[in-house]
């Protein structure tokens, strides 16, 4: 560490003769008093933390909760009787319609090589539409990328075509490796029904190589209705093992049956409680999650973990007898995984209002060990932002840094505010994302209470120092 | 990262203005081939990597792997044949006697209150006598701490001494809770004894509240015979229940009983492979893990991790046709957990052929996702190592500082030698540290790849810069 800390004294020497008014020692005293207050909230999270508890509850007594399920109103009624029960100053509900796909009967898919027959585990994707009640049977051309669907044109007619390029492993963020891929999964149905093909499967995005489908959005853009065709995802382990078959027999028959279908558009919630700024209650920081979450597994990590995270983060605050001078907001936002109605219902009566944010922070990738934030912000917040490296390094936050923040608050985005994304480590997040998989078995609880923490801490620093 | 840069270049400028003697151009270029060279090592590692199918094969066909066991030679073997096939320079077995510890037939403990029976989950610790056949029961003085005992004395005669004292959350490396509390299951039977205390229970060394007892070492010292006493742990969840029955009757009675038995040492081994240095075959860097472990689970992260990730590191450099200058020996230790033997032997035998050691690299915290190394070396060296971390910081290793290195390398310390640790996430390391639950599917494969590559990343910079 010697290094670093050499570093900051550096920095705080130049800046201290530059442009900071305060003199050396007050400095010095506030990042002191900072200090102790962020030891405090890491303290009191694992000692006498509640978000672990919370999503044992909201994973194992609610479960998979999908934009316009039973699950996610009940999920809803126990976010805000939760925050109620918390005394947070203020709780309610925003209404918002949302998107309501319903997965219907467990999938069904194989292909036959040499008489032998090779079931094959598979899910729709969300959005998809159905396979007719027979299935679908049709030969399979495997390509690599959208490009490759339109320079083969009309060679896709009566075919169902596999999209499997994989993950690259070699990024250290695994978030890379999804952003290289996930086109396949969210537009490959999109591309490929106006040469006739019938149908498209997707090479699950995970980096595990198992026997889990992974779902996700998909979209049909403004393609007519005729042109449509049902999408799934198989398992990595499927997706290599048909690609070695296919050499062996390119006309090999591929079968998937799905009875999905999308319902009209459900009422639903996001929820949101606050605490009200003792100095500024009329500038708001938001801190969230969301609520909804795919239906295969609990969704513990997707996004469960930020869900607990961001109430606790509150709870974090009143427990330390911290009062914010801002309002500090917590939003559970709806429909994140398949429509986003719940950020951009968020962002609209915001303006309606003519609310004033200065800031956002979301937790949407996994209840993982901490390693930074990344935020989208002027110039001269980022320097502020930057100038909490060493407050935040001892607790395994030195990864700050500009960057995406999250799908829920970008809505948000202004020229003032300052948006924040939550980052833990990355590794073991996509082995889990979408899929049944993702169960509460898989969070640890101390990685959780850490973000927790790490979360209440970035929240306490803008409350005190953001303009 | 901004700052973080802002810091680098500072530091570059400062060090080019001293004491470097090379132009910056010089230094920039070296640092780019190094960066080439690591980033080289990352993507073998994760697109090509053999340490995860190497521990699956080490934990779920050999399994535990004591000291003095038949799985001990099993493994010895294993690790040897495995160098052989990886067709390193030189591989051979370090002859070294061990201690023979044997666990017998599966502990028992339980006690009564109100007519109501609790059945308590135990094991006994590593190097305790057993019980009589029939068990011992008693009385159940709780404790925080061995001064505790001193103060209590005479008080203790015919009692179970119930050493209390949890991990402290707090601390956000769990490794400082650890060596905060680890003093009771290594000294608690040996102070008792010598007061007439007729067993020692103590609460298992984890942050986690559940129902697996952790073993570990243990020492009599070198009390005598007359006054040792039988000693076990408890499960976290059953140490807490007794102590909240131990309030509602403070006699209550504790029975439990244990078969274990230290057998004569058996002879056993160090396994030793090497690439030979090109230029400096005499100088040697070693990296190694213990091929021991508990027996209670399979040994997966403490320490199959280690092992693995020590062999892939010499594996990675004849991939990446790497020819060390420098010979760069792997060691899987014998031992570690209940003697350090193998460790003793490897720096004896050193310095009884005058062995010319440079540098040693320990990796034994689990094979959880990179957080950075320790060391402990001369100030010279220390500004070195310290100039590597915009090198490793891209890779999740920026946490480089001084500190404790390791136990099987420990004996190698010289005032020339410098002694790495492999520092990686600690999280959940506790959760399995020396219980049934240390097992393969703990492990992630991505997180495993990633410390084998930081170690040969690590290894190859030792290798390029340390004179």
């Amino acid at each position: 560490m010697k290094h670093i800390f050499t570093c900051i004294i550096l920095i705080i020497t130049l800046s201290s003769c530059t442009n900071v008014k305060n003199s050396k020692t007050t400095e010095n005293q506030v990042n002191k008093k900072d200090s102790i207050v962020i030891k405090n909230i890491f303290n009191t999270a694992l000692t006498n933390g509640q978000s672990y508890q919370w999503l044992d509850y909201l994973s194992n007594e609610i479960g998979g909760r999908l934009s316009g399920s039973h699950e996610s109103i009940a999920a809803i009624l126990w976010g805000e009787r939760l925050m109620q029960d918390l005394r947070f100053d203020k709780v309610w509900l925003q209404d918002v319609m949302v998107p309501n796909w319903y997965r219907g009967e467990k999938e069904e898919a194989s292909f036959t090589l040499n008489t032998e027959k090779y079931n094959v585990p598979i899910c729709a994707l969300g959005g998809s539409i159905p396979t007719p009640v027979t299935g679908i049977t049709g030969e399979v051309i495997e390509v690599q990328n959208l490009e490759e669907v339109e320079s083969l044109g009309e060679k896709l007619r009566g075919k169902i075509v596999f999209f499997n390029r994989p993950f690259d492993n070699t990024h250290i963020q695994t978030f890379k490796a999804y952003g290289g891929c996930v086109d396949q999964r969210y537009a490959g149905a999109m591309v490929c029904g106006k040469f006739g093909a019938i149908g498209a499967i997707v090479r699950s995005m995970t980096s595990s190589i198992d026997d889990y489908p992974h779902t996700g959005a998909m979209s049909y853009g403004d393609i007519a209705e005729n042109e449509k065709v049902p999408t799934a995802a198989i398992s990595t382990k499927a997706a290599n093992l048909l690609s070695e078959k296919l050499k062996e027999n390119p006309t090999l028959k591929f079968y998937f049956k799905q009875s999905c279908k999308t319902l009209p558009d459900e009422p639903s919630h996001n929820v949101i409680g606050e605490l009200i700024g003792t100095e500024f209650p009329d500038k708001i920081i938001t801190v969230g999650g969301h609520i909804d979450s795919w239906d295969l597994g609990d969704g513990s990590h997707d996004d469960g973990a930020g869900i607990v995270q961001s109430i606790e983060v509150l709870r974090l605050f009143k427990l330390n007898g911290i009062k914010p001078k801002h309002t500090i907001r917590c939003v559970l936002f709806i429909n994140e995984e398949n429509g986003l109605r719940g950020g951009k219902k968020y962002a609209e009566e915001a303006k309606a209002k003519n609310e004033n944010h200065i800031a956002a922070l979301e937790s949407d990738s996994g209840g993982f060990t901490p390693r930074g934030f990344t935020f989208e912000a002027t110039n001269e917040n980022a320097e502020l932002f930057l100038s909490w490296k060493p407050l935040l390094a001892p607790y395994g936050l030195s990864e700050i840094e500009e960057g995406h923040s999250g799908a829920d608050i970008g809505p948000l985005k202004s020229e003032t505010i300052s948006l924040f994304g939550y980052r833990p480590d990355s590794q073991r997040y996509f082995d889990y994302h979408h899929a049944e998989t993702d169960t509460f078995d898989k969070v640890n609880k101390r990685e959780l209470e850490l973000g927790a923490a790490s979360m209440a801490s970035l929240v306490y620093l803008l409350d005190t120092y953001l303009k």
